[in-house]
């Protein structure tokens, strides 16, 4: 038996609140000595460097005797500042990577003190509560009917949408067969190992020639979709992660309800469009979806996570509906006790609601909408620059807030080396993506206080990266600059 | 468009910590005020009056115009609190839904505010390096050669283990069929829940009849199980739901081994006694399973979520090997960035190692090995009290930390509303199991400030309560106390 003593302290109770404010005053202040540290978007040095740092911050890792809290935390939350990616530098632009509101994090902190599980009431009262609330209000954003449940992320809400459409399809009648995914070329890797995970047969790919989903090609596949009767799931996007393009959900719509196709759409990036009254039009027809994915650690600025997945008819989330004694025993639900186990699922469950709630209850639609415009206004901004730089060209005019552009002339393996020269100098976070039969440099712009500086600063690093070395500099010299086929739109 | 305005601060960044200590400083009073306000473990009046508390302080959820960061942050963090069924409080003791160390919570902020994604390096540099090096840490106190991924919690890694042996099944020459889960009855719910999503068979259940599987009965449905060649997955469980009960995991590998079985452990309560030398000998034979649960948002303290899955063969995760351009292309992997996207099912994917990381280290293997050993210890304290009391009887010796007890010569409706009635009043948090035949009240231990004070008061407060009124007083009189068939062990 170990020696008797005194437990460390908890976050939760009447104490806890005392004991965790000296603690968050040493996270604060290791949060700011590693972000002053790193002096960039990213560390300098690449992956090795920062595995060094780590490694020497966290050995070992599991001592026989423990450091104390004070001293892990400080050296642990210094790692990871001085070695994060930080979507609060403008120049971090690669991801739909967001930086979350400060209050946001202050709500996150309460959840985690209070530790709620949103799997019964008896571990959840308020939470639970404020869920309900809170997800219905969001749904109806969408579709007055609608209702929603809390994921974590787009991945499980695309997953669980498709659930949705398997047990629906079981739901009346004579079984239909199993559902039968069709989805963009433009849409998520999610939708496809959801399928996977599933067991259902793999999605049917749809040409997205222009970046979007062709509706051409999607009633011609739905058309000539023989064999035995399936329920058939159209999955459109809005908001690609390449391009940040937005399917002609209307034209899609329509295609869904002459075949008897369910539709969802995934929305994780472009469902933000929802808080701004000057750009919800680009969403036109969302409403007519059975399910929606959202994601308001995207367009939203909550710290991962805080996915949504939306549904018209709430009927469709019955089929979560799920009994465990201990949990929501029959006679418990009848006495009047919450029966929360089909939200999800999880079981165990953080209430990721409650920073939602306050982030929209402190800025309120007008608020959010208007860094909705911020980072869109921001990416229209970017794209003229580039536009009207000698030294780049521009794939399109952004659709949400995503840019992506090249130096004029780079070849792939150049895009590539530039964006892997700002990783390793630790000066720029951008993505790539590949659209049009060529690569191209992505940024995606989800910081509200980036300044027009800022992303001249950015241009201007793309634009003095040296041309890529050799990549096997012993053989022969390779071929400079090989023709990659189309050109841009 | 909007007016401009200045965006609300950020998380991050340097100037984060700066604009978050004002925040956290509400927070925390909030937390407090809450905590204080709610004058128990849970409020008192039952649904109806958290869920009118929680509306008066939420409406409107989506105001048109913010009410700012404070007010929104006060009130709602206070409503949280004060609508908190709270583990903190030694009273709260119904679930597996732990009281979480302060300095956990302090370092989930952190988590919060730098927005770490985990699924490519560009997003989490650092953050990835941590969660290599210490869910190998982990993976290692349980198999030298194993390795580990971070889940959303037990119900996830269980359906992890579900995927990894479908997936396996089908890794090596001919497919043998769909895999085919064995649980016993005393299993998690889960496990059968992750049948149905990945559209496998349904389990087979396994007769446990002293609250563990029983071996015989799991050779037999091995021996027994004819059909068409398919992949057996076992699922054992170390520290059930309902009782605390550890399978006999050696005898269980044995019978895997035996029959060409995978095994898979569910320790997601039982786990944390790895950390304790008295008593990680309860876990023999766990390091024979091919993939275990763990769950430190169980016997670990952390805010949730904390969920683990260990592979004895780290080959066996590659199942989970995902690729998407935009994430790991091939050319940035060949190029040394590290490809994250196959450690996990999600995408986007919180830092919730961090926390894990700060607690390991504060306290060490000793450290947490001590509050595992003061619960147990507390359990062993309580089953003591209750058996010693004429008016209790107790269930069993604990296994872990969960006591099983009721009123003597309660019916089970009696103990259903001795749980309900203390929920109501706000005084105390039981759970409740059916075993043996009849109705138990449970108290999961898991708070390591509980002091005997806390214990004898539980067990007056249900001593206290009234016999249950009639369900239906217009009906005839309900039978007194019907008989409830066996006795308990």
């Amino acid at each position: 038996m170990s020696t008797p003593r005194t437990p460390p302290p908890l976050a939760g109770g009447t104490q806890g609140p005392h004991d965790l404010r000296p603690l968050l005053g040493i996270a604060l202040d290791a949060l700011r000595d590693g972000a002053a540290a790193r002096r960039g978007p990213l560390p300098a040095g690449g992956p090795d460097a920062v595995t060094q740092r780590v490694h020497a911050a966290a050995h070992p890792v599991l001592p026989d005797h423990g450091t104390g809290a004070e001293h892990a935390l400080r050296t642990l939350v210094h790692a990871l500042a001085e070695g994060a990616a930080d979507p609060a530098d403008p120049l971090c632009a690669a991801h739909l990577h967001c930086p979350p509101l400060a209050v946001a994090a202050a709500a996150d902190l309460a959840a985690s003190a209070l530790n709620a599980s949103m799997d019964s009431w008896d571990q959840a009262p308020a939470a639970s509560t404020l869920e309900a609330l809170v997800t219905h209000a969001i749904a109806t954003q969408i579709h007055p009917e609608g209702d929603a449940l809390i994921t974590t992320g787009g991945t499980e809400s695309n997953q669980l949408a498709l659930l949705l459409a398997r047990e629906a399809a079981t739901r009346h009648g004579p079984v239909r067969g199993p559902v039968q995914l069709l989805v963009g070329d433009n849409a998520h890797h999610s939708l496809a190992r959801a399928a996977w995970l599933l067991g259902l047969p793999e999605p049917i790919a749809v040409p997205a020639p222009a970046g979007t989903l062709d509706p051409a090609a999607l009633d011609e596949a739905l058309t000539e979709l023989g064999g035995p009767p399936r329920q058939f799931l159209v999955a459109a996007t809005a908001g690609t992660t390449d391009a940040g393009l937005i399917d002609p959900l209307d034209d899609i719509a329509d295609l869904c309800a002459a075949h008897d196709a369910r539709l969802h759409v995934d929305a994780a990036y472009g469902g933000g469009l929802l808080f701004s009254d000057t750009r919800k039009h680009h969403l036109r027809g969302i409403e007519r979806a059975d399910t929606v994915t959202l994601d308001l650690h995207k367009l939203g600025w909550q710290p991962a996570a805080a996915g949504i997945i939306a549904a018209r008819d709430p009927r469709d989330l019955d089929a979560l509906t799920h009994r465990a004694d201990y949990l929501n025993a029959d006679d418990d639900t009848e006495a009047g006790l919450p029966d929360l186990l089909g939200r999800s699922l999880r079981t165990t469950r953080r209430p990721d609601i409650l920073k939602i709630a306050v982030t929209l209850k402190a800025l309120g639609r007008s608020g959010l909408g208007a860094l909705v415009d911020q980072v869109c206004d921001q990416a229209a901004e970017f794209a003229d620059l580039v536009d009207a730089h000698p030294a780049f060209e521009l794939y399109d005019t952004p659709a949400i807030s995503t840019v992506l552009f090249r130096p004029t002339r780079a070849d792939d393996h150049h895009i590539a080396h530039v964006r892997r020269t700002l990783l390793t100098e630790g000066t720029a976070v951008l993505g790539r993506a590949d659209l049009d039969g060529c690569r191209w440099l992505k940024a995606t712009l989800l910081n509200p206080h980036t300044r027009p500086d800022d992303l001249a600063a950015l241009l201007k690093l793309v634009e003095l990266v040296e041309p890529v070395e050799p990549v096997e500099p012993v053989e022969a010299a390779p071929q400079p600059t090989p023709p990659e086929g189309s050109t841009p739109r």
